[in-house]
């Protein structure tokens, strides 16, 4: 059974591998690829206000994090991103994340939840965030030069949750 | 004359000022509108790649950064921050700035610039971002809690430089 959790400083040595497992491949996130672990746990677990994971047993099969993605007059409108194990794909743990992140998100006082950066070569999740009502609100032209697909456009996609 | 030259560590007191009048009125930019001045310099001059200012004389009228939108596959598109000093608004700095910076991106090796987050409340802005020839690429509904107007949409500015 598949539960989501809160993460704990523990769950960060299996989060390290799933996020190094992704960032290097480098086709799906604009982080640097070769993000070392410290870097890692600032940009997963440090910066964001809360970070979850996905967990089965004691294996963490996915992870995700929450946060304001803007300060200031930008702070209701929250930002997360999530990752899963390549292991663990096809089993509905994104969808799971992403079920569950709505909900904390209301929880947290946020008004609205913003992706910044969905590559048009990325179908499986936007396919995802379409089908949980997130809306398309921008489009921006080779904004990520992707390691095979050459320079592919992002796309902005934005959801309400009042 | 109004030069335009790289920020010096001694420019900060001057930047400080300009910065703290624009986010304490919190109308513009989506920063903590009580940022102090540790993390004025950490948002202005140490997580931008470059820092420039107009100055006329002694006195900063202006002040720009520059830095990658996105790490990793994104890093080839720049973003931009301007601010004026309200006193010296008219005078056709935030538009120096934004030719030169232009010139500058394309000097550090960026491909194109974006604005990630332009109020439309901020028409002169957008009016001088579309002249100097931006498109809107995405509108983000409500993404700002503005002072006075209470929520406003956002825009995404984009040009390509190359």
């Amino acid at each position: 059974m598949i539960e989501l959790r809160q993460a704990t400083e523990v769950d960060f040595s299996q989060i390290w591998l799933i996020f190094h497992e992704i960032i290097t491949v480098g086709a799906t996130y604009a982080i640097e690829r070769d993000t070392d672990e410290v870097g890692a746990k600032s940009i997963w677990m440090e910066t964001p206000q809360e970070t979850w994971v996905a967990i089965e047993g004691d294996e963490i099969l996915g992870t995700y994090y929450i946060k304001p993605n803007k300060a200031g007059g930008g702070a209701h409108v929250c930002n997360c991103g999530y990752m899963v194990k390549s292991s663990a794909q096809g089993r509905g743990i994104a969808s799971s994340m992403c079920e569950q992140s709505q909900v904390r998100a209301v929880e947290l006082g946020f008004r609205a939840m913003q992706f910044n950066f969905v590559l048009v070569s990325n179908t499986k999740a936007i396919g995802l965030w379409l089908k949980f009502g997130f809306e398309q609100v921008g489009r921006l032209p080779e904004a990520f030069e992707h390691p095979t697909e050459g320079f592919v456009d992002a796309l902005i996609m934005f959801k309400n949750l009042t």
